[in-house]
């Protein structure tokens, strides 16, 4: 079973509003089974409107459209999909009584357009709208195909889904759909496709996907069976041939972040952590404690120390070595991790300095170049990176590559430099 | 001249993330004077995308695809794009060169995959990419029809959209299109909407339009005319009318970050600044340091000031301060900023503390509840205020309404409380 995922509406055609009902149907429908051909947005034009939703039905089973339910001559979905089907409108009595008990309670004229609402095919299963004055429906067409008209607001459109619609596909299921992410950090979203391409290619059911996002590559183990658990018995060993594979990169699943797993590994070895920044300025600390678990327990202090007075300052760093070596070196920020530790005493200290760019970098010391130091259990690694982007990327790659270091470490992960 | 917008990529197919690029480009497209025609979103399949863009290019004469550049085997929205105007792949020496002395920076080895970011149509205009290693380029087909590949990265396709596509395409326009955005802070969008409401309502050309953004509030004035000279002259006495009414909101025009009016605020009166955190735990002092002009000169050392013990140690808040009000209150908030400066001796000292949550709120101090405190010029003020949303959310607004005040504190302006 195929839907293509129709939105109507010359707001959304023109930008000013962003298509969030598109990405919650596809979720959804993908979680049924049933595959997505295409996602669409038309105008509120009704030639347009016809000749996509003809086109639709050629590739498409389903063609579920939001918006372009309401009253106003603008408003034109439903008349369309009716036409499409070559159906007549008529007055919907239940729906009618509903609109007008609304214009009465709310003391205002029911006017001609408001009816409108009220007009459905005789045909068509009506799906009321409790949160709105627009029901939505689902007309019947021939060779088995379907258009699902939905209201175009989220609030009364993934209600309607979730209460009408869902039960009716499912009728059509004898399947369900489960899904796991795998989510890896220090594998580039090429060299992670090659490790596991034959998985990826090979799949079909459970299928494997890759995709990057925010600095981190996410693979999708996708299972369709009979039940849940028979999904997941399926899904098992494909989760355990990757982690064979490239296990060391994975931090988590779902909907696991960084911080948090971090934040948990720290909280069950009730162990404390210090952090010094000098490249990243806060932005460690600052996602560190976006945990929701009680970073307050472990994580006190922490030093912006962004001038070499600074380090000097309130990390021991001495002046020779600042000298003889510069602000970004291995030398200082070992000193960094060391001086923290001596300053704070805390058990796990994790410090950055780097060159952030646009200026600063010289042909020795390019902009991106980066070190990365961790004190932990009475020894001080440093690693070296070099990172592209701008400013403010090349910040948050050294936060998610300082993390990710500090998480290799704290579980014993080989970390390859 | 019309034009689709196609998203090529399963993941936005599936619903794994919001196609955020749509709004972006049909807005601008709009702006163009570029009618939009329709938006699609298929999945990463050759037979699927090939039939999306001979349709496209049947209705429209500019089908702009963001997308499906990467170096996968999946990556196919050049290859299609190329095939659908009967175009061949060749070497792009350039673009090779860059792709090539990229991975020799970063020390990994250049893999055949890759080096397909490189092949493009020997009529190709290729765009290349300062954000990434996926170059975009324009095709030109039959009929004066043509296709724009972009890469799907925000980050990456918006400076390419702006940078390369937009002067291509007003070659092609009678007109140009001037825009000039307001960025204010401290006014909800629905405050601002009621001040300037006559503004919006009645606005044909130059056109004014709010909208929101990441706790901002933000109106754009767009005018319509032969030269940018006479479209600025236009925009002018609307600009003038809105500074009149709501001036002091204001911060900045365009490309403005409050991070940089403050950076350069600090920077021409030669004043420096430390910062210490609770509740914020490092973002104010990253989003400081994201300013690219030189904060180094200015921004020498801030603190973590979490836990208790962290505040009495490196601010110097008094124990029973903290024991008779507790660390959120306005009596060691005033505490922190003036400890802040015994210890720094810089000119301006700005402090967080607050609950963040989701725990550790009560009745009297619920969470949402945060001070800000600023000491300059020898004297210390402290701003309350409540905030909702969640943990994040929470601290991004401490964050913003902190560097506000201190904008408007440096700059001579009232404060409402």
């Amino acid at each position: 079973m195929n839907a293509e995922i129709m939105a109507v509406g010359t707001e959304l055609l023109l930008g000013d509003i962003v298509n969030t009902n598109a990405q919650y149907l596809a979720k959804e429908l993908a979680l049924l089974g049933i595959g997505i051909y295409r996602q669409t947005t038309v105008g509120d034009n009704e030639d347009r409107l016809k000749k996509a939703l003809d086109e639709a039905l050629k590739e498409s089973d389903i063609v579920i459209t939001t918006g372009g339910l309401g009253p106003t001559p603008d408003d034109l979905t439903k008349e369309v999909s009716a036409k499409v089907f070559h159906q007549e409108l008529v007055i919907h009595e239940p729906s009618k009584r509903v609109i007008e008990s609304y214009f009465r309670n709310n003391d205002r004229a029911l006017k001609n357009g408001n009816l409108k609402q009220a007009m459905f095919p005789e045909s068509a299963l009506v799906l009321d709208n409790p949160n709105g004055t627009a029901p939505g429906c689902i007309l019947l067409g021939p060779n088995n195909k379907f258009i699902v008209n939905l209201p175009g607001p989220p609030r009364e459109m993934i209600p309607m889904f979730e209460d009408k619609v869902k039960p009716f596909l499912l009728q059509f299921m004898d399947h369900t759909i489960v899904s796991k992410t795998l989510r890896c950090i220090g594998l580039g979203e090429w060299d992670m496709a090659t490790r596991v391409k034959d998985l990826i290619d090979d799949s079909v059911n459970p299928t494997v996907a890759p995709y990057a996002k925010d600095g981190e590559s996410i693979l999708r183990i996708t299972a369709r069976a009979k039940t849940e658990e028979e999904a997941r018995t399926m899904m098992a060993p494909v989760e355990e041939e990757i982690r064979l594979r490239i296990g060391d990169y994975i931090y988590g699943t779902d909907e696991d972040t960084l911080e948090e797993i971090i934040g948990k590994e720290l909280l069950a070895h009730n162990r404390s952590i210090a952090i010094a920044e000098s490249i990243t300025g806060g932005m460690i600390a600052s996602r560190l404690l976006s945990f929701t678990g009680g970073m307050s327990k472990v994580l006190h202090e922490g030093f912006i120390t962004y001038s070499d007075a600074a380090k000097v300052k309130y990390l021991g760093v001495s002046e020779e070595t600042l000298k003889a070596f510069g602000a970004v070196s291995e030398e200082t920020c070992r000193e960094m991790a060391e001086g923290l530790h001596r300053e704070t005493g805390r058990e796990v200290c994790l410090v950055s300095t780097g060159i952030a760019g646009p200026t600063g970098g010289t042909e020795k010391k390019p902009v991106g170049l980066v070190y990365i130091g961790i004190y932990m259990d009475g020894e001080t690694k440093v690693f070296k990176r070099y990172f592209t982007g701008d400013r403010d990327r090349i910040r948050l790659r050294t936060t998610i590559a300082a993390l990710d270091y500090l998480r290799r470490l704290m579980k014993g992960l080989e970390i390859e430099e």
